[in-house]
């Protein structure tokens, strides 16, 4: 067994085309391109545009998920990439997005998704019994 | 303007109750119950149940998303709550989340997404120019 599930990409893109941010085909095509690119399986997706602007957009794919929001004001989006198995390439996701949308600045890390040792300790905060 | 655009937090939920993280209309109130609890607006939301056991779903709401990815066979669920907007709380969701689950340890952190300074250090890494 692996030690840990899956690992999430969180990412900032920062001086993104604004038109390409707002436009809900191409935030769906990138999306998608950046599912096969992360070598995950589509399973559903769901876009929705906001007025005035910005859009949301979520890919579940059979390893965890993609999703974004958009706020073309400010030439950013928020990107996560999720994905579990040997097999994905959850960076390679990221990169397509950045391309997609023209970013020039982005950053981001890579968390660690569903460690299974008791002692493991980054720096996370931890709950015992919550709902006790 | 604030310095950042939304709060993202990421939580592991150890030691769930296995029938409810396989269970789609468990996992689809706890996480529609989120959202409301969380002070956030449902937009859309898409769950899907695997063979031969887990379900991910996901609730885009106006103010970002909430998702969530059970493995019942550890008892272990992957959570984001992110929420855009003073008005929400984030926290509480999760809270909410964790109870219908019967989820008896958490791990979580809390990232700030969209920070819009330049001059932030948070420790992402950094790409300038990353098409170029």
């Amino acid at each position: 067994m692996m030690d840990y599930l899956g690992t999430q990409i969180i990412a900032e893109l920062f001086k993104c085309k604004p038109k390409r941010l707002n436009s809900l085909a191409t935030v769906k095509k990138a999306m998608l391109e950046a599912a096969k690119a992360s070598n995950s399986t589509v399973v559903r997706s769901v876009f929705h545009k906001f007025s005035p602007q910005g859009i949301s957009g979520v890919v579940v794919v059979a390893e965890s998920h993609l999703a974004i929001h958009t706020w073309p004001e400010y030439g950013y989006a928020a990107v996560d990439v999720f994905t579990c198995g040997k097999h994905t390439k959850p960076e390679e996701g990221l990169k397509v997005l950045a391309k997609f949308l023209g970013a020039r600045r982005i950053k981001f890390k890579k968390i660690k998704r569903g460690i299974l040792s008791e002692v493991e300790d980054d720096g996370r905060k931890l709950l015992l019994n919550p709902n006790k």
